[in-house]
């Protein structure tokens, strides 16, 4: 469990970038603080691993479908019109998805995704009321 | 099945960016011809379906066991530090996966990768040894 893991012992770090929705079956989504794309979401393995691929073949299907669930409680909370998911980490050794959800003409819009595009930020109330979309529909 | 779809009928789109290397349980794997990333593959959905979560979920699982096994057999063929995982394709509705093999210090090293940086093209022996490479892993 390293100190320098936001998903493990680096709390601060965590509660800067995103805000706990739910406990899934082995993760942990997450409200992305950054909300150029709204709906946008991070799921977090429970366990410290690295490449999506060391974690147990058994678990890994139980980890993609947290992720499935979730994808499709974003679709039905906020209906974009394609939602894409990357897991990228190259230096944080700790399996995550992040779940962004697209819209027609919107940002981005026809391509990949920023890692954090760092413009859209949300008041507290403004949150709140995402995550309980989106926990309405998990 | 989509004329327009490259994974369905554009053969000639296809070729253009991705060269088959082999059938997998439910999906297609091909080596994307752009290889500013050593060994970088796309795994294409064996139907025209946009959305993971469309895609019915014990069919899924088996995509996602089919993306696993590529990206083992990625990782074993090169080494590479980190295999980053994306799906996008806004516009083009036939669910894939990019698979991105990171290598510490080199390009796009720490972040996201590009949809396509076209930069880097090899001979077709050296698209050959690659293709060799990663069959022999799978």
């Amino acid at each position: 469990m390293p100190q320098n893991c936001l998903y493990c012992e680096n709390k601060a770090a965590l509660d800067a970038l995103m805000i706990k929705i739910a406990d899934l079956s082995v993760s942990t989504l997450y409200l992305f603080r950054e909300q150029s794309h709204p709906g946008r979401c991070v799921v977090a393995y429970k366990d410290h691993i690295g490449q999506q691929f060391e974690i147990p073949e058994e678990e890994w299907i139980r980890f993609m479908l947290d992720t499935r669930r979730a994808a499709i409680a974003i679709d039905k909370a906020f209906h974009p019109d394609k939602i894409n998911f990357g897991a990228y980490s190259d230096t944080l050794k700790h399996a995550h998805w992040h779940l962004v959800p697209k819209y027609k003409d919107g940002f981005e819009w026809g391509g990949t995704f920023e890692m954090n595009p760092k413009k859209t930020y949300l008041t507290d109330e403004e949150y709140a009321d995402i995550i309980a979309r989106i926990k309405a529909e998990l």
